[in-house]
């Protein structure tokens, strides 16, 4: 997993400097564009050009299942995950919906379902079946952390075959918030209340329930959690691994990343423990209504770019926010300037 | 200018129950597209349809002078709103590239600039060579009103002609967040201060000195701002004035309204005091960072779709969040439900 600490470049300031020159001088107040501003003059960086573009987008969706399902820790039975994977790969799902709108490559890929499932679509890399319970040992071996990470890598290396220019991955898997949650208090030292919340649709005396279910977790791996790798392999996912891997892999190889909510965040959130420089290819679609996202946005200084109290999961906030970063690349290059306009500034 | 009194009925309940019934079939948790959900539902009420959609989309710019403007409380000189007119009948503005982007069709319409221009695609609907100073006088006479609410009127019509599913007004005239902030005060009786802000880029001083201009104006017609006409009139501007017809009209005639910024929503807010049903047809595009804004869509009860800085005007940030209603209506059309996709939901 060496991997995972190669360098990453910072986005070309020379290009930022120059789409920042660019803005100055289009038809507009200075500034009055907003975040769309920001938007176009770091794709620039990130794509070293003059004229940033978002016109092929790849989403890849990480499905496994999690031994922690077993504490009843969600409102959904564990079925429900390969039952998604199914309507995943027959376009029935809202990330197939908003995948088809801003016509993204979409993929899922098997990490870790209970059981393999034979659909022709679906892409195969998986750890195991489903993680242990990290209610009474490690989530994953060191060799199924392994495969995770790399199923991440290897979805990255298929969307840069199809020439991608913005990475979104999204997540499934029955009882994943309660992994993500036990991952970002280890990472953050905040609160366990704080960042436990209702996941798919838990009322308030199961979320107690839940929070309490993370606390004996955390005091059963607490002289094991010594770095975020760790975290990661105890009480993480293989979704979970497969994004961390994912995003260290596309800033690696400098392609934007667009992060999804509450457990994709948590996921960014290990990438930046594991290799900080992740931060500078990372885009914020939303802030969800899941608790603690608001939080773990804040421990990545993010600033999202949508809150519609969306809490879904599965890259579907992400793929909302796409046209937002279109618009800003069509403003940044088609609008007149001042002298092509010829418009008095003063 | 009896019609603004005409009945506006409310958006078809039995349609939004329908709507309410499928959200709860599709495969995701209840509620958990948040805002998405209810802008389907209520699409489905005003379009009496189980299958809402947003093809057909009309943006209408109104352009006027400001006899205001004399007073110095714009940042650009005056010549830049006919400057604008022609930029955006070239497509070299924001709100071009934007409507391009949604395939929105596009028109502008000149409600009284200084000087008619002779520009083919330009549609003359003018009420005066601008408005007069309301640091003097009334900004305009009965008949100038008269001819300003009917341009917003037309407008409405001729998308109604082209079967657009959701009108889009937006505005053009330096000087008008002086005269949006005036009516704002005056309608809400909120200190003058928290509703006068930067507009197109003031400074400090420059603020206080337009907030001095909009105190002085409000003792002198405080006699005459008997009700929310006669504040449009004494107070307005014929670009405001058209956008309050337009609203009025496209809500008589059940079509659906997404409203743009600062100056735009005090344009619905006249529109609510003179037909309080006018807001059942509204959604509200963002809070943009004009200072008074946060306040007028509180005093509208309005839940804004994006929060991004912008501050632009011209239905720049209306048309920026287009896309997520035709994403709500995608999702609530396509989306498999859990019969379909056989998922298990206990």
């Amino acid at each position: 997993m060496d991997w995972l600490n190669n360098t990453i470049k910072a986005p070309d300031d020379f290009y930022y400097k120059k789409a920042l020159t660019r803005q100055a001088c289009l038809t507009k107040p200075p500034g009055s564009l907003g975040l769309l501003e920001e938007i176009a003059m770091r794709l620039a960086a990130m794509q070293k050009t003059e004229t940033p573009s978002i016109e092929r987008i790849w989403v890849s969706v990480f499905a496994a299942d999690h031994g922690i399902a077993a504490e009843s820790v969600s409102a959904f039975p564990q079925i429900v995950t390969t039952e998604m994977v199914k309507n995943f790969v027959r376009g029935g799902a809202a990330v197939n919906v908003l995948s088809r709108f801003v016509d993204a490559q979409f993929e899922v890929i098997d990490v870790g379902l209970l059981q393999a499932v034979d659909l022709a679509s679906l892409v195969a890399d998986r750890a195991a079946n489903g993680t242990a319970n990290f209610a009474k040992q490690a989530a994953m071996t060191d060799a199924e952390l392994n495969i995770a990470l790399t199923a991440g890598k290897s979805a990255v290396k298929r969307a840069l075959e199809h020439n991608s220019q913005l990475f979104i991955g999204g997540e499934m898997g029955i009882a994943n918030t309660c992994s993500a949650s036990a991952i970002a208090i280890a990472l953050t030292g905040l609160p366990i209340d704080q960042l436990t919340g209702a996941g798919t649709g838990l009322d308030d005396k199961a979320i107690q329930h839940k929070s309490q279910v993370i606390k004996n977790a955390l005091t059963l791996h607490q002289h094991s959690l010594d770095s975020a790798l760790k975290t990661l392999q105890y009480l993480g996912g293989f979704e979970i691994a497969a994004l961390v891997g994912a995003y260290i892999s596309a800033a690696q190889q400098g392609l934007a990343i667009l992060i999804d909510g509450f457990i994709s965040s948590v996921a960014a959130l290990v990438a930046v423990h594991l290799n900080p420089q992740t931060r500078d290819w990372f885009f914020y679609a939303h802030q969800s209504q899941e608790k603690g996202h608001r939080l773990v946005l804040q421990q990545l200084q993010a600033r999202p770019l949508l809150q519609l109290d969306m809490r879904l999961g599965e890259a579907s906030g992400a793929v909302t926010a796409v046209p937002l970063l279109q618009m800003a690349c069509k403003l940044h290059n088609e609008m007149a300037t001042f002298e092509q306009a010829s418009i008095t500034t003063h």
